[in-house]
């Protein structure tokens, strides 16, 4: 782990009194904590936008009932078996499955990937979130 | 499931050449799978605004190390446990944990409870993602 | 003018090293600077959010030889011209305007009247940028 | 202008249902626009990935008390003068003002425009708005 530092932000008192407030409506512990939240988010943002290794998640809506389309979505899947981490499946109902697929690798990678997995004929609704592999966000 | 109807839609021609080009880029299969999925997007986000159910993701990244977060994380969705469908775990490395937490109910139910998650001290990075219950989504 | 305030951020050391690298990558002049940004930008969230009066920047593209819609979108702007600060008109090319209104009101007063004006037969791309009145921005 | 071409959908009919409840209350006049908009929309996007000529509008909100913003705000719109195609000034208050830029050129040079403007100490929030020339989204 890191050394802990501590800096100085100069910040009007009205800004400040504004973000304070904002913090605990968000059930932040203090402002430091809310602070380095914003931080890393806009690191995210750049790790993605230049990129690097990164984390995503791939969700998924369908309807197993698609022919064949389970089959295809676990092909591609293998295909790229050194970017996923793992699956996690979930039945909605009678017809609508939730696939949440964990994965890891350069941002051009996972896109592609997670374009390739949204644009199946039979996924419902599909999003890749994008996340960091945790290093140099603590 | 629903019966498939077919409607007519008048492009100008230059838009939808375009358009085909996009798709073939995305990896849809045809037009109508493209446009399936515009409208979809378009509804999920329709249904998250007017509170209606709906099915979302919340992906935590954060140190194991942290102080009792584990506890704390582990607490919160005991006290959501209705709207907590399930939960992922991956150990990215020796410090950083992925948590994702597939999660159910009004689109305010949900925000909260990503609001109070992410906000814990210790999480790094988290987002929630909006997705559907698949419910007229076809 | 609101007085300044100074107050102290722990952050670890890596992650204060990763944001200065992106506040330089980004132009900033230094790291409080890039601070208040982010800080400023979450409660510009938060005012929409809450239905807070706020100034509001309507996009429009259209082709202006679209029946009768410059008429229109004078007209839609004529019933909310309490909430229209300005609008300014730029002619693209041959057939394409880029309209730009600058609006100011409650949240859902300005999202009501962009859904409008973005949703008119003929706009060809429409988007709506939150801002603030600045107010407590400082 | 391009010629009207005519396709066909196929789509489930729930879907259908739902959808064209959703362009009613987004006060589009038909089905077919309201899909033509999502189609552009988007284009709009793939356009800016794709680093293309394309518009944007630059909205910046400052305090014109800041000590020399506006002229060093100017000095920057003048390096950039074959991007930048129209400026608007709105004074909101006593202190506030909103300016908003229309620009033109490709993605990239757009972003590194708005990095500059928006990045400037004193601009107390400032957002890209990316929207298109117009050409081929009829």
């Amino acid at each position: 782990m890191g050394e802990l530092v501590r800096f100085g932000v100069a910040v009007d008192e009205e800004l400040l009194e504004k973000f304070d407030k904002l913090t605990v409506a968000r059930g932040y512990a203090n402002r430091s904590e809310a602070l380095r939240d914003l931080m890393r988010d806009a690191l995210v943002q750049q790790q993605w936008q230049a990129n690097e290794e990164v984390v995503g998640v791939v969700t998924l809506l369908y309807d197993h009932h698609a022919r064949s389309l389970e089959a295809q979505l676990t092909d591609i899947q293998h295909k790229y078996h050194e970017q996923i981490l793992s699956t996690m499946h979930i039945h909605l109902d009678h017809d609508n499955c939730l696939e949440i697929i964990a994965v890891r690798g350069t941002g051009r990678q996972i896109e592609e990937l997670a374009t390739k997995l949204i644009g199946m004929k039979g996924v419902r609704h599909g999003k890749l979130t994008a996340t960091s592999t945790g290093r140099g966000l603590r």
